[in-house]
C-alpha cells in the first residue's frame, strides 16, 4: 500500500461550542488539528498508509495528541517527543454574517523550535511514496523553515512525489522573513501544488494576475508563472470557494496538469457546521485521487471537491468521512436521505 | 372521546448530539421512539385518547420507556412487560450534504419475539375506534408479523377503522420473507394507507408506476392497484418530500379518497433539526384530521402536512407541537415570529 | 466621553438549549437581559460610558445580575438593591417553521414595584448626555409607569437627549391601563423614537396608516402623526424585518429626521442563532451612530442595521460584537471568512 | 389499593450543578419538587395509588410540571390549571463545610393565591384513605392556610387518616401571621405528625423541652404536649439528623404511638448527593409503613429511616428508589456492591 | 518486549452521569470496556505489548470500539469484524448506601456467537508469551465457551503462560450449563488464577471453605483444592475488598505461590469515582508484576493492589494510570498532593 | 476604604471536569486564576477595594481575563494590554489516592516578559495601603523578578505594607537562577510572609529546621531565621495542611508576630471539590483579618483558616464565599445545614 508522509504541526484546538463568542464560553471543546495532520487523517480514512511527522512535548497534553493520532490510525513512530509546549489555536465559530475568529498561540511550540538535523529524513521516508508539506511550517520560524527545506531536499533526492498546500496565514510569518524570501526555493521541488494562483504568485514574488476561475480557457496562461518557477510541478489545483456567508459556502475546484484544465461543478453547502480544515480535506481528497490506479484526473478533482463539501458538515479539523460517502456525492446524490 | 390504539415497537434511541459523527461522540442522547409510538404521541398531543400496545422487557431500561409513555400521556395498560431486551437504534444526525445514518440493534427484542396469542386483542380494542399499525412490525420477525396479523383480524372483525403506514425499511426484513409474501394479506384490511405508490406496489408485488405527483390528474389511475388489492381502502395518502439536502426539505402531501385527489402546497423546511419521525408526524396529523367532525378532507391533509413540517424542527422522534401551532401554519403564517 | 443612561428591567433569562421545547428541557441556560439593558451593553461594547438604572432584589440571584453588569462593563452604582424578586422570562428558541416562545414571569418583580421617588434622578443624570427608556417599563405596572415618567421629566428639564424604543409587548400591559392612556404624555419628550409607524399610532391613539416601507417617498407623510404628537422628536427610526421563517430573517431600516428618509439595504440573516434582542441591537447601534462626530445620518442607520444583523448570530440577549465587526458589514463584507 | 392524597405546592427547582455557586453557574438544572409532592412520588414509587392536589398556571411551564407528575405516576386529575405563576426555588448545593443555599421565589404563585372554595374536597377525597399536608402550605399566605384548613376539615369529617409534616421554614411565614396563630387549629385533626418535638412546641405555642433523643425513656413525657394539644394524634415521629457536614449526615428516627418509643439505628450517609427532600422521603416511607398490613411499627420506622438514607444519594427532590432497595438496607446491607 | 494476548468481549458501556438513576438520565456516557479488554489496557499503559482478541460487528459502532483500542494502544489485528451486534451494558453509578446497578444487554452479541474454529490461534499466539482469559467468556454461551477452550488448549500446547480471572457473574450463565460443568476443564491449564477461594471452589464443584483472609496462616490449606484441581497453577491471587459503602472501599490482596502467602496492606479508597473494572486493574497489575525481571512477588502483589486502588478514582472501565503513579502509592504516598 | 494592590500573573486555567484524566477529556472548563489574583478576588469579596496589576495580551483571550476581573469586582485600570500570550495552566483534578496534576504552559507569557520600567508604580500605588506579591513572579523569568523587585522597592519607599506568599513551585524557576539567589533581597521588605518555615529557609539559603507545628512552644525559635533575615517582618504565618488523600484534607494555621504564636484548630474538609487556590484563600483571609479594626490576631488567623477550608468546597481558583459564611465556620458551625 502507498505510504504517505505528511509533515507539519499538530495543534491543540480549543473551540467555543454552539457559536458562542469567546466572552460567553466557559468551556472549550478540546480537539487537535493542523493542516498537514488533517491531510494525514483524510488519507488514513480512505485506507492509505498515512504517517505524520512532527515534534510534540513530552507531557500529558502532548500524549493526548499522540493518542489522537493512534485513534485516527495515523502512524506516529517518528514523532519527536521533546520541546516545551504544544501549539494552541483558539476558535470561535461564526454563523451567518459573523465570521469565525481564530486566535493563534503557537509561538515557541515544539514544532516552531524544531531544527534542521533533529529528524532523520532518510530513515523516515524509507518506504514512502509521497511527501506532503504546507506553507504553514515555513511561516512558523526560521528554524522550522530550514527543517522543512531539509525534508524537501531529502524527499526530492529519494524520488518521492512532493505535494504542497500553499496555506498562506497572515497572522503567522512574524519572524522577520517574508514568503517570497523563503518559499520559492522550497516550492521548486513540489510536484503538486494546491492554492489560489495569486497566492502562489505572492509567495513566488511575481505580480498578481487576478484569475477569473469561471473562464476556464484563460487559466492555463495564468498558471504559467507557477509552472515556470516550479520546474518539478505536474499538477496545480485550486479550491474554488464562494463565501455567501459564514454559514453558506459554494465549493468547486480546478485541476491543471500543464495541458488540460479540469473543472468540478460548484456545490452548495449550507448550513456549515465547521469550515476549518475544508481546504485540507480538498488536499487529502486530491492526494487520494492522484494515487488511484488507473489515474482519472477528473475523478481525482471530483473526489477532492466532494471531500471538501462533506468536511463542512463535520465538527473539528478532520474530514471524518468514508470513501462511500464521497462516492455518493460524486454520483450526484446530495439529498441527505437517512440511511436506514 | 375517540380512543385510538397504535401497535408496534418502542425503541431506545441513542443519538449523537450537535451533528457529531459516531466516532466523535462520547455521549449519546437517550430518548425513545418508533413509528407507531410516534403516531400515538401525536394523537395524545392533539387531545385524543391514545394507547400504545407493545412488549418491553421487565428491567430498568424497559421501565424508562414506560415512564416516557406516561409523561407523553399515552396509555400503556396493555403493554406486556417481558422479553429479553428493548430494541435500540443509533442515530447520527447529518447536515447539509451529509446524510443521517441509522444503525439498528433491534434483533431479538421483546417486540421482535412477540408471538400470536400473547395479547388479548378483544380486550385491548374493546372501546377503540381506530387501530394503527405499520410495515415495520411484519419486518421484524415472522412471529411479529403473525402477531400483527392477529391484531388486524380482530380489529377488522370488531369494525374498527384500520390505518397503516407502509414504512419500508430495507435494513429490516432479514428473517427470510419478503414484503410481498407478507404484506398483501395484512393490507387487505386497511382503511387508510400512507405511503409512496411504488412502495405500496412493491409490497403488493405489482409493477412500479413511477408516479409524477405534480401531475395530479394522473394520480387516480396510479393509485389503482392499491385500491384494487386492498378492498377495504378508503384513503390513500402520500407524503411528498423533496430532499434538497439533509438540512433542507420541501414537504407536501397527497390524499386520495378513491374519487378526488387532494393536494397540499409544498413548504420549505430549513434548517432541519431532526427529520426522523416526520413521516409519523404526517400519519398522526392525518389520523387526527380524519377524526375531526365534520370531516374536511382538504383540512385533514393540510393538518398532516403542517404537522410534518413542524416535526422537522423538533429534536427526537416525537412531534411535540400543539394544535394551535399547526393551525398557525395551516393559516399561512410561517414567519416564526416570537410569541411574547 | 458621552455618558448614556438606560433605564428599565433586567430579567433572568431561562432558555432551553439547542432548540428544545420546554417539555424536553431539563436544564435552562441562565443569562440576563431586557430591552434597555441590552442597549446599554451595546453602547459599552462600542466604548461609550454606559450606565443602567434599575431595581433588583438584594439576594444571590440579584447579585448575579450585578456581576453580569460588571462583566459587561455597564455601570451599576445607581441600581437599587431591594424588592422581592427579579423578573424572569423563559425562552424556547424556535427553528424554521416553529416560532420561538416566551413565557413571562415578571409580575411583582423589584422593577415592577418600583415607585416614583425611589430614585434620585437629578443625581443619577448629573453627567449624562443621553437618557434611554422603552415602552416596556410603562407596561409593567402603574407605579413603574409613574417612576418612568418622573425620570423622563427630570431628563427633559436637564436638557438631556431622550430616546425611546416603543417595544410593544401584548403579553404585558395587564394592570388596567392601555398604551394610549399612558404613552402619549411620556413620548412627548422623546427626541428619538424607534418603532413601527403603526405601533406608534396605536400607542398614541391615532388611526393606522399601513405603511409600505418600500415606498420611501410615501413615508414622510406617514411619520406625520408621530412628529405632530411628539413635539420634541428629531428622529424616527424603524427596523424593517421580513421574517421568512424563525431561522431566516431579512433586515433593513429607515431613519427619518423630519426632512429626509434614510434607507438601508435589506440583508439576509440565515440561519438565525438567537433573534431576541435584535431590536435592542438596532437601538444601540442607532444611539451610537447618532453620537458619532461628525454626525452622518446614513452611516448611523447603516450601523444600526449591521448591528441588528450581527445580533441574530449571537446567543443570548446582548449584541456582543465589536465596532470593527460592524464596520466590516457596513463595508459590504458578509462573506464570513475565517480571520486567521 | 390505598388511595393517598397529598396537597401542597409543586415548585420549579432550579439548581446549580456540580456544587457550583450561583455566581459560577450559567445553567440551572430544572426539575420539580416540593415537600408534599415528594411524598406522593415516594408513595407512587412503592406501588400505592398516589394523587397530588395543587394549583398550577395554565402555561407551558405549568404543563411541564403536569408532565412530570404523569412521568412519576402521581395522579393529577384534580390539579387546578389557573393562577399567574408557578413557585420557584433556586438551590445551590453545598459540600463539606459549605452549606446548601436556597433562594425562594414563590410569592404570588398559583398555590399561594389558592382560596378556600376553589377545590371540591368532597369529590377529591371520595375514594381516599389518607390525606397528607404539611406546614409549608399555611406558611405561604393567609388564603392558602384557609384553603388547607378547609381540606383538613373535610378529610376529618370523611374519616380519612390525616398526616402532617411540620416542615417549618423560617424564610416563609411572611404574610403577617405566626405559626402559633395558625397551626394549632390545623394540627388538632392530625393522626400522624412528623417533626422535631420543639418545632411542634413552637408551632403550638408551648415552651421548648430540649429533647435528648438518645434518652429514649425521657421521650414519652416530652411528646406529651403534642399529644395533648392534638387530640386525634396516634403517631408522632421525628427524623434524627446529625449533620457532620453538608456531605456527611447521620440519620436515625423515632416513632412514638403514645405508648411505646420505637427507635431506629443511626446510619452514616457520606458523601451526600442531595439532601433536599430527605425529610419527605422519611415521611413517604413512614406513610407506606403505616399502611402495610399487618402493621409492624418498628418496620414502619425502619422503612422510613432507610428511605431517608437512600434519598441522600439521589439528585433532585424525589426519592427514586424501589421497595427492594429499601429492604436491602433494612436487612443491614449497606455495602453498595454492584448488582451484576 | 513481552507480548500479552487477552481474549474476551468488549462491550459498549452506557452509563448515567453524576450518579443519576436510569429514570433521570437523558444522556448516556458512551465508552467501552469488558474484563479482559480492561486488562489489556492496563498492560499497554505500563508499556507492555498488549493485544486484544475478540469479535465485533462490522458496523459503525463496532468501528468505534476499534478506534478505542487504537487510542489505548492495544493491538487489534486479530479482531474478527463480523456478527450482528456489539454487547452492551448499562451502568447506573451508585453512591454511599445506594449500590451501582448493571443491566446487561449482551445476548446474541458477536462475541457470544463466536464459534470454535473462527480464530486461528496458532497464528495469533505466535509471538505471545502470555495468554489471559476470564470466566465471563464461558458464561456467555456454549459456543463461546468452546471457542475459549480451543484458545486455552493451543496456548497450553505452545507453552504460553495462561492467566485467568474467575469473574463470576450471576446475571450471565443463562445458556443451560453451570460453571462447574464448564470451568474445571478450562481452569486445569491456568498458571495464574485470580479470584476468591470460594468462588473457585464453586466453579470447581467443591465445598465452600469460608476463608478468613486476615488469618494468613490458614490460607495455604484453603487454597488447597484450587492447586489440586488445577495442576498447572503457580499463583493464586485474591483481591480483598471491604465494601463500607458504594463510595468507600477498603482494598488489599493476597498472593499465594503454593508455598508462601504474600499479603498487601489494606488501603482506604473514598470517595469512589467508579469501581467497575477495579478487579481487572488488580489483574493487570498482577500480570505486569509477574512479568517484571527480576521477579519480586511481594512487589507484584503490591503493584496489583495499588493499581486496584487507583482504578477506583477513574471514570470508566480502564485503569488509566502510569507506572509512576502506582510507584508513588507503593512507596506509601497517598496524600494526593498536587503535582506542580 | 483600604485599597489593596496585588501583583502577579493571571492564567487561563483549563481543567478537566468530573475528575477525568487528561486522556479522557474532550472539553476543558475554562476559567482564570493565579495566586496573587486569587488573593485580590478574596479581598474584593470581603468588601475591600482590591486592584490587580499584571500584563495581558491585547487579544480576545486577554479580554476574557479582563471581563473576569470586572465580574469579580477587582480593579484593572493598571493592567498592561500587551505581550504575546496569556499564560495557561492545565489541571486534572484528582480524587482519593490519585493526585491532581498540573501542566504549566506559561513560558513567554505577557507577564513572564514584563520588564522593569513598564509599570509606573508610584502612580499605581498612590492610594494603596497594602501591596501583595508572591514567589511565583520571580520564578517566571529574570525580567519578571526585576519588575517585581522594582514594585517592592517603590512600595517600601511609599510606606505601604507588603505581604508575600512564598509559593514555591518546583516546575517553575527554569531561567537559570535559584530562589536563594533572588528571594532574599526581595523578602527583606516584606511585612507579612506566608509559608512553611523550611520553604522560607530554602529560599533564604539557610538550613532546614524541620518544624513540628504541633509543638507550639518550639516555633518561635524556628521562625527565627525568617525574622532575622527579613528585618521588616511583622507577621509570619503558615497554613497547616494534613493531606489524608486528594479528597480529604485537614486544615489549620499558625500566626506568629515575633512574640506570640497563635494557633487555629485543625478542621476536616472532605470531600474536596477543588483544592487549587486554597493557600491563596488563606492569604486573602489573613490580609483581610490583619486589616480589621480593631486588630484581633487570633481572629485574623481563624478567618484565614476558615476561608481556606471553605475554598476546598468551591470549583475554580477563587474563594467565592461571603464574610457571613466564614463567620459561621469561625463560630463553630460546620454542619452544612441547608439555609431555607
Amino acid at each position: 500500500m502507498e505510504k504517505i508522509v505528511t509533515f507539519g504541526e499538530i495543534l491543540l484546538r480549543l473551540s467555543t461550542e454552539r457559536h458562542l463568542r469567546y466572552s460567553q464560553a466557559d468551556t472549550f471543546k478540546a480537539t487537535y488539528g493542523g493542516g498537514e495532520f488533517n491531510v494525514a487523517v483524510s488519507l488514513a480514512n480512505y485506507g492509505l498508509n498515512a504517517e505524520f511527522v512532527t515534534r510534540i512535548p513530552n507531557n500529558d497534553i502532548g500524549q493526548c495528541a499522540i493518542n489522537e493520532m493512534r485513534k485516527l490510525n495515523v502512524a506516529n513512530h517518528n514523532v519527536l517527543r521533546e520541546g516545551d509546549r504544544i501549539g494552541i489555536y483558539f476558535l470561535e465559530t461564526g454563523s451567518s454574517t459573523r465570521a469565525s475568529n481564530v486566535v493563534y498561540d503557537r509561538a515557541n511550540s515544539a514544532m516552531a523550535t524544531l531544527e534542521k538535523g533533529m529528524l532523520n529524513w532518510r530513515e523516515i521516508l524509507k518506504d514512502a511514496t509521497w511527501f506532503h508539506w504546507s506553507g504553514i511550517t515555513p511561516a512558523l520560524s526560521e528554524s522550522a523553515a530550514e527543517a522543512c527545506m531539509e525534508a524537501i531536499e531529502v524527499a526530492h533526492e529519494m524520488g518521492i512525489t512532493i505535494s504542497t498546500d500553499l496555506n498562506y496565514r497572515s497572522k503567522l510569518w512574524k519572524y522577520g522573513k517574508t514568503p517570497k524570501e523563503v518559499m520559492p526555493k522550497m516550492l521548486q521541488y513540489s510536484n503538486v501544488i494546491l492554492g489560489d494562483i495569486d497566492t502562489a504568485n505572492f509567495m513566488l514574488g511575481v505580480p498578481d494576475v487576478n484569475p477569473d476561475y469561471k473562464n476556464l480557457e484563460s487559466l492555463p496562461a495564468l498558471y504559467d508563472n507557477l509552472f515556470k518557477l516550479c520546474p518539478n510541478l505536474k499538477y496545480a489545483a485550486t479550491t474554488l470557494r464562494y463565501s455567501i456567508s459564514a454559514s453558506y459556502q459554494r465549493i468547486g475546484g480546478i485541476l491543471y496538469d500543464g495541458e488540460t484544465v479540469y473543472n468540478a461543478d460548484v456545490q452548495d453547502v449550507t448550513p456549515v457546521v465547521d469550515r476549518v480544515g475544508s481546504g485540507d480535506a480538498f488536499m487529502g481528497g486530491l492526494i487520494y485521487g492522484l494515487n488511484e490506479k488507473p489515474l482519472n484526473k477528473q475523478r481525482a478533482l471530483n473526489f477532492a471537491v466532494a471531500a471538501c463539501c462533506l468536511k463542512h458538515t463535520i465538527a473539528g479539523d478532520y474530514n471524518l468521512v468514508t470513501k462511500e460517502e464521497i462516492e455518493k456525492l460524486i454520483g450526484g446524490d446530495f439529498s441527505g436521505k437517512v440511511s436506514r
